[in-house]
Parts: C-alpha cells; structure tokens; sequence
C-alpha cells in the first residue's frame, strides 16, 4: 500500500467546491499530467478547453443541471482532437481522407478519456476533489458551438476540480467477480439474487446530493437512470458525422 | 511534487517485461483501485477480462502483431458492459430498449478508458510497467469472438502489467499550448513552423522498439501512421451494431 493507491482507493466524487481558486503552479503541474499521458501511436490526438468564463461556465449549466458546474474552480472539457494532425499533414501536401474509419474516432476518444483520468488521480493526490460531467453531452451540439470546436474534435467530457467542501461517504461498488472475469465473458445464473448483496449496502448509503436521504437500491436505479432518455441524446452519431468524422 | 506526480511524469510504456508473475495481492490490489474508478451515474457499465490462457494470447499475438503480448504477465482487456444492467432490467420485467442512443455506448465506453488509465497509475505507483494494446482493434470480431463477447458489450482497449526489463526513454510530448486552450479552441497560423522545436526534439529520441535508430519528426510520424489503413477497422460501426448497440 502506498499514497497513490490510497488516495485511489479513497476516491469520492466532490460536488461542493471552496471558494479558492487553484494557483497556477497546480494548474501546471495538472497540464503536465495530462501531456505525459499515453496515446495512440503517441498522436496525442485529444486536448483540452480549460472553461475560465462566467458566461461560459452558466451555459454549462444550463446544459448539464449542474450548478456546481458554475462555481468549482477548474472546469476543463477533453475533447477528441484529430483535427490538430489534420491541417499538419494538408500543411505538407497530403489530402488523402485518413479520418474515413470510426477507428480514428474510437483512437482520440480513448486518448481523451485516459487524459482525463489521469488529471483525476493527480489532482487527487494533492488534496483536490474531482467530480464528472458527463452530462455536457445532453446537448453536445451547444458544446460545440459554445466552444467553437472546428471539423475532427468532438466534446467527450467535462472535469470539475477545486478544493473539495464535503466529505462525502465512499459509495459502495458492486463485487469485483461480477465486473473482473478470466479468459472469456462470465455469465450469472441470476442477476437479481447475485445482486442482493450489494443492494443492500447501497441502500444503506447517503448520498449528499439528496441529503439525509438514503439512495434505492443497485438494481433499481439501473431501471430508472435507463429510463432516462434524452431526445438530443439519439443524435449523437450525426453529430459526430457533422464533425467531419466519416464514422 | 508528491510521488504519485513524480510516478505520473515518469511515464513510459514498457515494452519488455521480467518473467515474473505479479503476486496475487497485487492483482487484487489493482482490481480493487479498477473498481473504485468513478462511472457514468455509478452505472459501473465497464469490465475487465483478464487473459491468462496461453492459447488466447498467441491469438492476440495475431491481431496485434505485438510479440509482448504473449510474454507480459497480466494482459486485461477492458470492454463496455451494458450487458449486465440490461439482463438485470430483463429479470425486473422491463422489456423497452435503453440502448437504443449512442449515448449509452459511449458512457460505457468511457467508463472502461478511465478505468484502464486508473489501473495504469496504480500499477505504476508500484514500480510496475504497463503498455496499452490499442491493436486489439485490428480485428474487434475475432476479439469479440475470442472472449465470448455477448450483445451489449465491445473491447475497448488491451493493457499489459509486469515488471519492467527495460528503462526507455522519456518520449518527448508536444508543447502543452498546442493542447491545452481556454474557452475555445485555439487555431495557429502555420503548423509546421508551429511544430519545428517538438520535430527536432523527438528526432533526438531513441525509440528501443527500433534500437540504436533515432525516430522521425512528429509531423512527418502523423503521416506515415494516419497513411497506415486497416480495412477491417473500417467495420467497427457494423460491429458496435452487430453487438447490440442501435447506433
């Protein structure tokens, strides 16, 4: 065990912020994080919009429906960026179509994504709280043209980090057999009963978004966050065609 | 500067490895710091498989075309899994089709990427080498195949964990101002001449892939790669399809 792991293994998402900016030696060092993460092929084919206006920041929320959005302190948005390498190989000549695969999609996504989780860890190391938004997709075109995201970069996710003002209960995740399988894909016989357990430990956390109110169980939120649909949502491939990705 | 940091800017990928088994504690360890990764709504819609049949991992040997795959001592292969929360819904009477948005493969999607980078740092912290195997994309349905993939699942990416047996370079990264922009992005005038300092730099990098021979300029290493066109990576759509995912 060392600090790395235990501040891994002790990771909550932070959803009340102090009112302290981070200096900009820690916003350095964050950046430099996230320049040293792997990339496909070492294309380093993702960036970041580090979101610093007002304006901006209220936009967000009303996208996500998360007002903390607008008060944590850093709020960076990853986005795929093949658009970077684009304009380098039309600057020498070439002008063959080399995004005509969801591959490339697929390769700056996953670049996006490791970046971000790695931003996660360091800021978390120093104390920082982290929280997602995921929900910045809720409406992806307004992200883009807010942003002004040009042709070959596509929003993934937004990244909230301050100084955390909770200290939220770490929330229960399910068995690792039922996520970490050998060789090949692990069917259970049935679900409901395998996920027992775990639904009672759910039940019996305190979730501080919904303060002194316990959360339902595992298998029940599955049915009601799916149940969820946003119409904006179903367009996402159009969108990313839109993009000039030819997926 | 705290040693997860000093870890996290040490990054290299590590292309050979010791012939030693990770102990199981560590293995355990590392999946105990995969399951704490945050997830889209706590749905926890990503898994692991982790391949330890000889067999399987000469067939990964053929689709990557990467001979470390064979020798490194765990080798995980990250996937969406809406599989598992679609079955617990089935047994809970619902029949309608949450996975009918694209929405739904990309949470998952993204859930597996932030996962696989948490593991990399853990593993790090512990003076392990890892390596990603993006390649496994070479051939997603001999993959899906291999690993007995049902509907609603689909390999995201490879990663390998052992003790390192070599101690590569740092591979320089592009300037941060190239990635990192705020509010929107950010253009520049002419690339090339934008690039010339990053090119002469990895000029002057040792690749050990490619031992004692100094590696191309970046701009010229966009090309040659994005020239690089697997058909088969062309179908990825038709397979996030056939998978179940009505994209």
């Amino acid at each position: 065990m060392n600090d790395t792991l235990k501040t891994q293994l002790n990771h909550r998402s932070i959803r009340a912020y102090q009112d302290k900016p981070l200096n900009q030696e820690t916003v350095q060092t964050l950046i430099d994080v996230a320049m040293r993460t792997a990339s496909s092929n070492g294309m380093q084919q993702a960036s970041i919009i580090r979101i610093t206006d007002p304006k901006l920041k209220s936009a967000f929320f009303e996208i996500t429906n998360q007002d903390y959005i607008q008060s944590v302190p850093e709020c960076w948005v990853f986005v795929t960026d093949n658009h970077r390498n684009h304009v380098i190989m039309q600057e020498k000549g070439y002008d063959f179509d080399y995004t005509n695969t969801i591959y490339r999609f697929t390769e700056a996504f996953t670049d996006a994504c490791l970046m971000a989780q790695n931003v996660v860890v360091a800021a978390e190391s120093l104390g920082l709280g982290t929280v997602y938004f995921g929900s910045i997709l809720n409406d992806c075109e307004r992200v883009i043209e807010l942003l002004k995201l040009p042709q070959l970069t596509y929003p993934v996710i937004a990244l909230g980090i301050g100084i955390p003002n909770q200290e939220p209960q770490l929330k229960p995740r399910m068995d690792h057999k039922l996520r970490v399988f050998e060789n090949e894909y692990h069917h259970f016989d049935n679900y409901l009963e395998t996920f027992k357990k775990y639904d009672e430990q759910m039940q019996q956390y305190y979730d501080l978004r919904n303060a002194n109110q316990r959360v339902d169980s595992f298998t029940n939120q599955v049915v009601t966050k799916n149940q969820f649909e946003n119409e904006k949502c179903k367009k996402l491939l159009t969108l990313i065609r839109k993009q000039g990705y030819d997926v």
